[in-house]
């Protein structure tokens, strides 16, 4: 039997590597001396940029063969927060109550154990994959992102690497292990909306032009209406304003200019540009009414600044995948759990551009806090349920 | 002839003591000199307040009987600014161009010079007055105003001083000598407004709750509707959101919490109780709408702050210092100068527990600004309307 086949003792040994982004931590290294004894030909490529930290990423492949299934995550963590308020030390992998304590325990160093421990299992029992089997692990998720999965997959891809399905494991689950698998996620953009007005005195309002007034317009115009009532597939379309910002300590005085912020998460009625070009009617068409700017003829003058980068929509279409996916979960849990594409965005945005893919790890419940942890029962649960997929996954016309 | 008579040379001596608020500067005390040969009898009084520093002030009398015609004004004087952008020295005084450059040239050491010089012209042709004049002058109005007015006019009014009318010397022409008196003064009130909400990720707005949306429900019940059109004798009710502040700079964050500071200019058919219950009414109405808050059923959590001291709106009755005013006015310059409540507080406000009060000075254009300055046709005019309203005041039956 595989020393790897215990994802408990694989996640204690990764907890205790304090790999908060962008240190490495020991956190790869590690993994690369849990995957070696199983066969894995593994690569650490290392990518920079100007102006942000080397990244260590880790790729692992065992076999040469299709069909090629691939388990994303990341090793590296958030900062541990409070260190005083953690009940166990946040690196110490201590267990009690029959929990693990740990920055990373869910998030996700956790699914790679389980992954990990799944292969060895599954390899114990088979031998060998009939196919291949990777890991793609980044040490740049909890950060900016730019030297992590991204370019692992450009890098993978330029010297012939594809692959027909992959597993993300982030936590899913928002109560207990089984809830939820995604099978997509909304899109994200962000923007800032930057009004100039006028400066003066209070007392003489038509002297100056007030750009609160305009900013009122521009933010009801963001909110209202909605942009859709949700799909088939995705929740409805959301835009928060994040912050307002005017920063004028004098009540006497009128401001020159105010900002706001905001944030979109949006479903597959549209597109980046789609909903770009919504934003810009919307204001455009706020700017010009005169409703909390009695008497003034000039339209608003703003302007928006788009944050780069936005996080484009997708859903599953690999129909055989989150069936196989669903059914290793409720092989295991007993429950049927929901394909969902709520919540947040995660690398799974990037690998949907090679392959399909779905994700399904642990409980997040504590995921960044203090007392991050995971119950030692869902590590052998989601241990199982990985190990099953690779079973079904693998075998011929399931 | 006294040698005060002449209303540029009292300037210079009052713009070449540099009495930034707080500082004296040797100004009252050059006002104190000027008035002393004319037979006042004069007291400088000092106050002072916890945290705040002594401020220096002046009260003169000529005359022991009534009719009591006061003067109020103050010799303290705003920051220069940027001293290199002034094209004549701040505190020299220089004369170039026929205009007089200097700190405090409008804003108002030269209302002060130009009723000095009228009371010494009047006193050279009649000898004396037919009752008393008055001059009740503050080194606080610039500043915190704790320490000037409102305390001079208390301590005088302790030892017995009663004022049958009173002039303040602001500059209150907007464009030339002779446009505008001012007869009242809208009363100003201050507040700011705090929502709470419940912070969260941006992708999860359910779980969160968006301060941003509840402050914007509450921001357009301030503004709109109107709170009224205006009255007979003032422009409308106006209230201006000076700021809004959240600071969140995590674009995925929904932020704990939002505030607005906001300040209203009333009229009079407000008091500054009934604007407060008018706009708590507007809150709590607007906090239970759902407009921007789809799905929420409990109210906007927000509290509202009121800034200290807020000023009362104020009318003149005297309907004849009124018009003997808007006569000595038009003698001089041949207009008759508007009658308005328009623009911001003045000490006016506090006067007008005493006695009626009017508002009369110098052209306002450069008060505050770098090369503040003064046309000497201006001071020589203001003089001799100061000198003629004294003339007909103390007229009987005038
Ligand atoms: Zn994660
Ligand atoms: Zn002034």
């Amino acid at each position: 039997m595989h020393a790897a086949s215990d994802p408990v003792a694989n996640l204690q040994t990764l907890i205790r590597c304090p790999s908060v982004t962008p240190a490495e931590g020991g956190a790869l290294a590690a993994l690369e001396a849990m995957l070696k004894p199983l066969g894995f030909a593994i690569e650490r490529p290392v990518f920079s940029q100007d102006g942000t930290p080397d990244i260590e990423n880790l790729y692992a492949r065992l076999g040469k063969q299709g069909p090629h299934l691939a388990f994303a995550g990341h090793t590296d963590v958030v900062p541990v927060g409070d260190e005083n308020a953690w009940s166990h030390p946040p690196f110490a992998a201590e267990i009690a109550g029959e929990e693990m304590f740990g920055r990373g325990a869910v998030d996700m160093k956790g699914g790679i154990a389980c992954f990990v421990a799944a292969i060895a299992r599954f390899l114990d029992q088979r031998g060998g994959p009939p196919g291949s089997i990777s890991l793609i692990i980044t040490g740049d998720e909890e950060g900016p992102a730019l030297n992590g999965t991204v370019k692992l997959l450009d890098w993978a891809a330029a010297k012939g690497e594809t692959w027909d399905a992959c597993v993300v494991g982030e936590p899913t689950n928002p109560g207990r292990l089984g809830d939820m698998i995604k099978i997509g996620r909304r899109g994200s953009l962000s923007g800032r909306v930057r009004v100039a007005g006028t400066q003066g005195h209070a007392a003489y309002p038509h002297l100056a032009d007030n750009p609160v007034r305009g900013l009122l317009m521009l933010s009801e115009a963001l909110l209202y209406p909605a942009f859709d009532d949700g799909t088939r597939d995705f929740q409805p379309t959301n835009l928060e304003i994040t912050s307002i910002d005017v920063g004028n300590p004098a009540t006497n005085v009128i401001p020159a200019a105010a900002s706001l912020a905001f944030n979109v998460r949006f479903n597959d009625r549209w597109t980046a540009e789609s909903l770009q070009a919504e934003i810009h009617n919307r204001l455009d068409r706020a700017a010009r009414r005169r409703k909390l700017r009695p008497g003034r003829r000039e339209p608003v003058r703003f302007e928006i600044e788009w944050n780069e980068r936005p996080s484009h929509v997708f859903l599953t279409r690999d129909v055989r995948l989150i069936k196989l996916m669903s059914e290793a979960v409720e092989d295991v849990t007993g429950r049927r759990p929901e394909l969902s594409t709520s919540g947040g965005t995660s690398d799974a945005r990037f690998i949907k551009d090679y392959c399909p893919v779905v994700e399904f790890g642990l409980v997040g419940q504590t995921m960044h806090m203090v007392d991050e942890r995971v119950a030692l029962a869902d590590l052998e649960g989601l241990t199982r349920i990985y190990e099953r997929l690779l079973a079904r996954w693998f075998e011929k016309g399931a």
